[in-house]
């Protein structure tokens, strides 16, 4: 596997790579990799000839007095899984190379997509996250890419993006992945005390408490936003940052649900921020 | 020579060319090719294996109450001008199709660069300018585009973004294509009424008198800006909309020249917005 964090040495690379008829399968990440990352690489190595993985805490997606500088990095140990999962390729820029002096070109989806939940809660934050992959798409120039369903409303973004932008590029989301018990996996997992640690899966038992009541015949989105609220509050130390039950294309709250619902949240546990979400069909 | 209108069909016969092994060469317009675009076009030719034009008059980069209903648009004179000239393809999308309703996604190069001259005349101007390009560069995937010297600022921004976005495209600037009597070639040329077109070389002209009073050792900034106003207000009927003596990287004013300048202009003759430019080196 090839460790690359020369951008001109990224580019002959890929340039080689593309000429040789290879399809190239993308995974761009913060690093830190867990099982969810994993099971990209796994799946971009299955349809793909050859398996790019970026490694970039990228801070133009990190707003001020978030977790920029804590962020989690292992580098050595995230080459040995990624490999082990079947990349052929590590891309770790520097920021300095990445947005060098004087940098000043952002791309940036408007409207509810990118003004809700997370980008009411993280103003800023989407902005950063299309103007990464932007750059990221047009050095890797891959064919396909790998995003996970626990950033439900990154992968609306993103694939709009690509859309509106007319990358070449297929947008292929996986299902979350999750510790034994339920909680999504997440690179900030690592910041929970052992008592937030415990008390952390209650976001996604209370996504499940939500569903069996939508299979039971519940619509009143209202009403299952309150259940989740409930729920979540019984745990001490868990302060929400958002719970809503919206619609999957333009994420608008549904006072009654029908069709592709997205039931997504935020909540913090001390200074930590975890997200999780499930889509339910009505 | 190829016409195409539509984007997947276009993405077909790009991913055809590039198996090929070709190299693409590309030249976006906005249409009324005159012979400004037919050398870029040549130049493409003689240094790429195909050549794409693309001809689209771009809803987003002009301004409410400036002339996009009015831009002339003739794509069958067009189609023949750049055959001849050496074009293979020719892409004339529909807007509805290169925006469709919903559409949100924008790409802006922020700074000195887009806040000055046109910037300042024509606010969103650039932000248009970048956003179709960013996805021409993506539907068509050029190994070398081409833009005139005459949109001096407009070369600059697209050259950022070029940059900024890591697209893996040259840039290549040709020089300024000019009427017998100097008159930068220009689509908007056809607005002109005969008294109109008969005054419009002043511009050229005073910028050649600055370059004059330079080459004889003149290098306050001031006085060449002054220069060239007393020139162009002896025509009756030129407004000023700015005269610039900047310096090449960030469009800073100068008020004493030095290294690389540009001294760039736009006026007004009624309703019809030109602009014309030269770069000195002192």
């Amino acid at each position: 596997m090839d460790l690359i964090r020369d951008l001109a040495a990224l580019r002959e690379r890929i340039s080689l790579i593309r000429n040789q008829g290879k399809e190239i399968g993308f995974v761009p990440t913060m690093g830190f990799l867990h099982e969810g990352h994993l099971s990209l690489i796994e799946t971009a190595k299955a349809q793909n000839t050859f398996v790019v993985v970026s490694i970039f805490v990228n801070p133009l997606q990190f707003g001020a007095g978030e977790d920029y500088e804590d962020y989690p990095r292992d580098l050595e140990n995230d080459s040995r899984l990624a490999a082990v999962a079947g990349c052929d390729l590590v891309f770790y820029p520097v920021a300095r190379d990445f947005y060098p002096s004087g940098y000043g070109t952002f791309v940036e989806v408007q409207g509810s997509i990118t003004d809700r939940l997370c980008g009411a809660s993280r103003p800023g934050h989407f902005r950063g996250v299309t103007t990464v992959l932007a750059k990221l798409f047009n050095l890797v120039e891959p064919h396909r890419t790998y995003f996970g369903q626990k950033d439900a409303q990154q992968c609306l973004v993103v694939k709009k993006m690509l859309e509106d932008l007319n990358y070449n590029v297929e947008f292929i989301i996986m299902p979350t992945v999750r510790e034994p018990d339920g909680l999504a996996m997440s690179s900030r997992n690592k910041y929970l005390t052992p008592l937030q640690r415990k008390a952390a899966p209650v976001l996604y038992q209370s996504l499940q408490k939500a569903n069996s009541l939508i299979d039971n015949g519940e619509r009143d989105g209202k009403l299952i936003k309150e259940l989740l609220e409930c729920n979540i509050k019984t745990v001490p130390g868990a302060e929400i940052d958002y719970i809503q039950v919206v619609d999957v294309k333009k994420l608008e709250p549904l006072s009654q649900l029908a069709g592709t619902c997205l039931i997504a949240l935020a909540v913090k546990f001390g200074t930590t921020r975890l997200i999780d979400n499930i889509i339910v069909e009505v």
